[in-house]
């Protein structure tokens, strides 16, 4: 119930730093007779999987995940699923330099305040290297909403000031590149931006778009657990994450009432500005969420911090790193829309699974 | 732990129905020997109240609260606090109109669906009369949260077009006109806007953010309870929320990392792009969150939409109603951000209470 | 989320003390369209309530409960339910002698400490009278699970030195003395017993079993959730209780696995000293659960203690008083196991709604 | 949140089967700077181990324990804490014939009838195996709790009708002996009870006691979440318990009032009937708990069951069992109590740090 875990009834636990000896996570209430194996998982894993091209961090890790319980003759049996990845990239770098030094944007102050104790090798838990295990439980929550006929899927809309063209969207196209984009002839653009960043050194934020079509309507609770509110949640708790919005999200703010109401006929709702939830409760329409990434701050331009008595430094990050952390973020945060989704279905259902459809159910 | 409750440890759970005979709460972690009396929750629940002013709904409710339990001889006892406010204005109206109507961007049609029954009177639990037991809860937060140096505040940034100036920012204006600007020459743009808007029979969306001062350093617990995450999903839990930022939010997507990043020095952060969140972990700096209101969707203008037999219908609504939702929001919105920062100081108390500081705390 | 809710699906959470306003209590996570009314709770509160015989205390309270929210027109929404039982017989009493006064073996001391704070009227918080929410709950409980087919009922087996013979057990009997006896002959003995007890100043301990039948086969949660622990939980937590057994209970140390294994047959099991849980699961027998319950403290016999100043004192209770707390036990014994299987039926559901029987579930 | 896990704020959860390829379990909430070292764990996990005496079962698994994460440079970090006990003795057994066969007692019916499959190796999730991550967990609760001066100890007080002589009890014995016995003299016996029933081809029960010293006052929450509750759920979660007692326990049924309650002078109680717990709180004497442990079911006399297809089998089991489950389980009952008493010192840390001690504390 602290903070490593997310979900009430599809729950995820993880464990495990950057540089340690390996990550691992137990996924508690996954229903039973669901068929999955580890190559399933794998291949989640291998769409976030660092070194990819060379737009990401050139780190090497295999990120080979095994299964150690839960999963029975091919099948899972209701009881609690343990997963594993070893860290076999743990270069046994010299971190003294680090050590006492508080990167300007990461977490090293707040954990050394927080805890007193910090792993300091790779940033420790607060390491990207974490969503390995998101990715691990998000395949096995898609294999069970594959079930109930919802898919999740994502894509990278903006890299810094490079957006997609909506007249050229594609999802067949955004596992075809590195980026996850959409649209083909971005990904042009995207290439010579990044290029052009590594060369300065900098690094730059972007923005994933996340839909999930096929849901039931009637998933979110109400008041707390509204379904966006937990969306909210999950995909603000990925690393690097400013900000999440539902449907039109901030642009209603300049909205009337008579352009963002979605009207409804016989044939199913006009328009989606909603993004799919109506009251915290899913409408059967569409799910849609976006997320902003901020640029990494591992930089190799020297930036002023302090240490961790106190005094002025300057601070220069040095080896592999991201310079775009939302180029590999779409696996994640598809992985979080699928979990928050999949508790919400078994927890409508255990509460609901009595009600009737009274009318047609829209789409 | 269903989806009424909020906080793991400072719980908020409510009840109630815009039209039933009242709304409740049970507060349960609270710590004991807090000064608290109805007054001072009263002066916060008529920051929230309707019909105080021409631009907000005219249903007259004295949301006069009561304490039942957990207060003795004007201190908190550390056992549960049961508050309740009975609703006076629930007209004995008829609603056999809209009993079986979908009104096009309400939850009607998600609760129906969802439970198989909706009490249709005013919106019944989905109405957001329910986020006046929030405004009470984040009272006793806001009292609490005081003995520790914290202040939480909010006021509205934008209103539709209308946007504040921020070198007329003044804190001492917000509670000084109906609007919560602290922009007081936005007000009379603001009050001309929400007429000729109320002629029109239309709605319109709103921005308000929220920052809370004197935080502590250390608040917010990796991996998916960061205080960003938890922030993210107490504020998209109220009516109308469609996006949530913290600190630079959507901007962050074209920032890049040299201009992000906020630098650190002996004497404190030299900027805060952040919002004061790193790594999920307050760093000491002032919380800054942001969110989005959609426009109401009861309008007098007639959409389409369907009914419970499902069949093509117009709907027009009647009655009393907030013209921009944004407008009374100020108070909610603070209330949800001072129960989560209560909830993790909480938590982090629990588990850091023996750890020292090592390093001089920024500001 | 605190230690004023149970259950994790059907979660209930109370507050109110014993000569506060009012006791009070939310439901969350009610299963919409089941027909309830506030007579049909007040059934069972009428069970529980004070000064039906001269066995019990002749505090008068009326114990009359109003459901708030959560129900619309006879029949639960699957919003929470908000109920609420004002105290009526607090004599405005003097309670300035007792104010520092710690009585032996009541929570005075605990709570004081605890807290810093305590409400000292009538016991505050810790009073039994706390649990006069959880049989109203349990009722709504009951009723749900009279949907799935189950019944939870309790009576009293032991008063003291006062054991009920099983061979003159008739469930008929129980609600039909002061006792909850099954045994029309061992009333006249308790009757007996109690009279001498009353005159002597003393109080005395009593057992209380509950059968739960037509229990699904299937309810329990590995590891921790097991159903007899979350069974203990709920009973443990009732006051005065000191010991929980499931099945046989403490008798199974003396037996053999050839004595206590309950075999099966396809006609079913020939025997139940597993009380209906193997593997913390429901068998689909009965379930059967035992508990002991102390004498009050609450004694005109004087005691010796200490007082807030630390000094030497005697106690002498004066007031009314329940001689046995264990007479007044049987419906909250039977309102906390009802919970506890409904919530458990829910989580089953949520789970494992997809499985298909695959062999014949025995009875 | 689901059923593996257990703790609010020092949170276990654990995975893996009997014969699968590990087990493992993620501690969330430990606080940070303990010393804690995989030597320590080991130690605690030695006394658990199989095959340590004649009287245990054969099985031979070193059990050995790896911290996977939240441990640098021998300190607790405040992250989630990974352990894995790889499965050494998984012997390539043919489980055809148990297979379909449910054997009396066991949780292989009721497993099979909840999820629809089952890992009949050995038991799957259901075998007491899993206990090991709780004695590796309870090793690290126990760490921390050190650090408050409170110290957990148990041991077995009965076995069948060999009881321990009360005049004999000695500390020193405990972990001196295969049965952790404090009383040296009923070893012999013991010994020679244990041979008798191994001949025989039976199993017996037992009962363990636990005692926690240096327990602070305050530890406990109403109502639901008192102190002797959650040991109860704790303690009852362990396989094979089918009853708990905190203090006097089911012998308070027939004291009196005057009998049972702990009177108080300035020097201290002067007896400890209630288990040093009142109201749900702990008294600061010590915590007195004591639990029934059910005979195997494993055993090699015939016993009548069913199969998968409902027909009559007859079931003789055969390999490496525990005749007695109790000789094993002092380890675990310790574990279970240090894990809630430290999870609720850190929730009466959490809400009442600021209470500053009113009365001198009795011991």
């Amino acid at each position: 119930m602290s903070g490593n875990s997310i979900g009430k009834l599809f729950t995820l636990t993880t464990f495990g730093e950057s540089h340690g000896p390996a990550l691992g996570c137990i996924i508690d209430g996954c229903p039973p007779g669901i068929e999955i194996n580890e190559a399933e998982i794998q291949v989640e894993l291998d769409r976030r999987k660092p070194g990819t091209s060379r737009h990401t961090t050139q780190r090497r890790e295999a990120d080979e995940v095994r299964i150690l319980s839960g999963v029975f003759e091919g099948r899972t049996t209701g009881t609690s699923i343990g997963m594993l990845i070893e860290n076999t990239d743990q270069r046994s770098k010299d971190y003294s330099d680090i050590k006492d030094t508080f990167r300007p944007a990461h977490a090293d102050y707040t954990y050394s305040q927080k805890y007193g104790i910090r792993d300091y090798r790779g940033g420790g838990r607060s390491s990207a290297r974490e969503t390995a295990m998101r990715v691990a439980a998000g395949a096995v929550a898609k294999k069970v909403l594959a079930k109930f006929g919802v898919q999740v899927r994502g894509y990278l809309s903006q890299l810094g000031p490079v957006k997609i063209e909506p007249s050229r969207f594609d999802w067949n196209q955004v596992n075809q590149n590195p980026f996850f984009s959409p649209d083909v002839q971005a990904v042009t653009e995207m290439e010579a931006y990044m290029d052009a960043l590594r060369k300065e050194g900098n690094s730059i934020g972007a923005r994933i778009n996340v839909v999930a079509s096929g849901v039931p309507v009637g998933l979110g609770e109400p008041i707390f657990d509204r379904l966006d509110a937990e969306l909210a949640h999950a995909l603000m708790s990925i690393n690097a994450v400013k900000g999440v919005e539902i449907g039109d999200g901030f642009a209603v703010i300049e909205q009337k009432g008579t352009e963002h109401r979605d009207e409804m006929t016989p044939q199913g709702f006009l328009s989606n500005h909603a993004g799919g939830i109506l009251g915290g409760i899913s409408s059967g329409q569409d799910i849609v969420a976006s997320i902003a990434l901020k640029p990494t701050s591992s930089l190799r331009l020297p930036g002023r911090s302090i240490n961790s008595q106190g005094e002025e430094i300057e601070v220069v990050t040095k080896g592999r790193h991201d310079p775009c952390v939302g180029i590999r973020a779409t696996p994640i945060a598809e992985a979080m829309v699928a979990i928050v989704l999949l508790d919400h279905l078994l927890r409508d259902r255990a509460q609901n699974a009595d009600v009737e459809d009274r009318i047609p159910v829209l789409r």
